[in-house]
């Protein structure tokens, strides 16, 4: 199919797509015009997240429903960390020739229904030609005050360290999909959710707002690994940060994908990126009525919060207590 | 230099650009958490425009200083052509292998100038390795009430139609640039400012702000060219639109180089994309207000205002009377 029209098709539809989700939102104008028109009120979130293939992700390895899915996973895994509450997503697509429509449909399609299923409008975007398939996203939140709002530099000494979920999964999913670990000694049903973890990870948006509400002094997603993240927060908050690895909580499967690649499960589960579970401080006075109320307030679909360690003074930096060596994250750059 | 020191110095730049902008904008926090927030008030006009090397530009062609210039005032021509007050930008840059420091250093340098000369907080970003220079920008303007923005399916029948500037000077300066035209019978200093209609476009966010306090009813701004844009403005209107080909500004030089090129002067100027200039729909009652109020409202720099048709009933479309053949404008894609 000609460039120009796979263009004009994808406009299309967007602009069906941004049409059928305004009602209700607050898009006064979607797709059409020169620029989307939002109802605005208190403070706007913003973050912008580019995937590009061979890069982010292989194309080879993931369906494009799966890439649409992931890149706005990403970008709204953002918007969890602040505790934002998710409103708008502007798409912009970059395909290479030869890219069958359907495809790019596809794409369109799994960014739509992860959008659907956060109650984000998809509001407007763009497409073009390039040579390498590109999604770049812009989402935006909403909070009616910047004290909903959880940076990462507010965690003080004498705070306690949680995290949402179970760790590695995405990383033991992308060695799977990579031939580099087997499926055989997996726990049943655990090959299909390791996948998804990688190729389908939902924001953890609900539990955000909750660890919002519940007091968090410091909040960010796990996009490069527990490893690499926490120090952002450390030298952002100019604390020291101490866990315990061995309470790092497996996702179920990651202990024997780990041993298969011949890395210790904890160590795995603390470096392994793109889980895009949270990683938050909060008073340690507050852990038991954090405990009381997280299954009301994180919602039906809560992820388990697990203590891993705490917050002290001293210099800048990380402390994994029962590292065999240095951590650092995943990194991003190919 | 490496991919990964390369993105790591210019995630600094951004932040130190975020936080050096952030005095006395709408900015809360800028980059260095996991999203930007930024106070609203009424109403968000939001576009996104990704720009690859290849496709809307050549880098051989262009300074990285230009490019990021080009790519910022593209993308703040959208929040003109909605008379919307700039607000903030999100730069997400791609950058191939083997990129010198200081040539994203400069790029970045290009988009922050305009910035500050437009009155743009540049908030946040994403910098990150691609096999392609792309510059995907994400500008967010603001308006207090809905009836402050200009969208496109606004004009009426009996309506008058007004460009700002001279037409045709960037598609002329692209002309020079790639040799397809030379500069010998040029009258003086046109060919320089042929270049930065091309390299360096100003939006005319001050020219959009001042025709919607004047009463337009559409506007869209001359990215494609007038005979594909006013297309669109009466498509989402639903009104024949009437342009008189001979009525149209050319801007200083146009005229020599269309020549070169075998073009009718005033066909090059309908057809040749990237003016970035306005198109827009008055009440034919407000023309002498217009007049009279134009170089107050539209500030020291007011680009002419030219008045080339009007609107009126009949099968959504356009006549471009005195054209010799079917007019249509520039095409983005490659």
């Amino acid at each position: 199919m000609r460039e120009l029209e796979l263009i004009e098709e994808m406009e299309r539809a967007l602009r069906a797509g941004a049409e059928g989700a305004a009602g209700g939102s607050r898009v006064v104008r979607g797709l059409g015009d020169d620029a989307a028109v939002v109802r605005a009120s208190g403070y706007a979130v913003t973050s912008v997240d580019t995937l590009v293939d061979g890069v982010h992700f292989r194309s080879g390895q993931l369906t494009p429903a799966e890439i649409g899915h992931r890149a706005l996973g990403s970008a709204l895994s953002d918007l969890a960390a602040m505790g934002a509450a998710p409103g708008e997503a502007y798409l912009g697509l970059a395909f290479p020739p030869g890219t069958e429509l359907d495809a790019a449909l596809a794409l369109f399609g799994g960014a739509e229904a992860l959008a659907r299923r956060c109650g984000v409008t998809i509001a407007g975007g763009d497409v073009t030609a390039s040579p390498v398939l590109m999604v770049s996203v812009t989402v935006v939140g909403w909070a009616q005050e910047p004290g909903e709002l959880v940076g990462r530099d507010g965690a003080r000494a004498g705070d306690l360290v949680a995290v949402t979920g179970g760790l590695g999964a995405a990383g033991a999913g992308l060695a799977l999909l990579e031939g580099r670990a087997g499926t055989d000694a997996l726990p049943a049903d655990a090959a299909e959710r390791l996948h998804a973890a990688y190729a389908q990870p939902l924001p953890r948006l609900a539990a955000g707002r909750a660890l919002s509400t519940l007091g968090a002094t410091a909040m960010i997603d796990l996009s490069d690994g527990l490893a690499t993240d926490a120090r952002h927060v450390a030298r952002r908050s100019g604390v020291h940060i101490e866990l315990e690895l061995a309470r790092l909580p497996l996702a179920d499967g990651v202990r024997e994908v780990a041993e298969q690649l011949g890395v210790p499960p904890h160590e795995f589960a603390a470096t392994a990126g793109e889980d895009f579970e949270l990683c938050v401080s909060l008073p340690a006075a507050s852990r038991s009525a954090v405990e009381a109320n997280w299954a009301e307030l994180a919602g039906p679909a809560a992820p388990a919060l697990s203590w891993i360690g705490r917050i002290r003074d001293g210099a800048a930096g990380l402390t994994l207590a029962g590292a065999g060596r240095e951590l650092s994250g995943y990194e991003h750059s190919s």
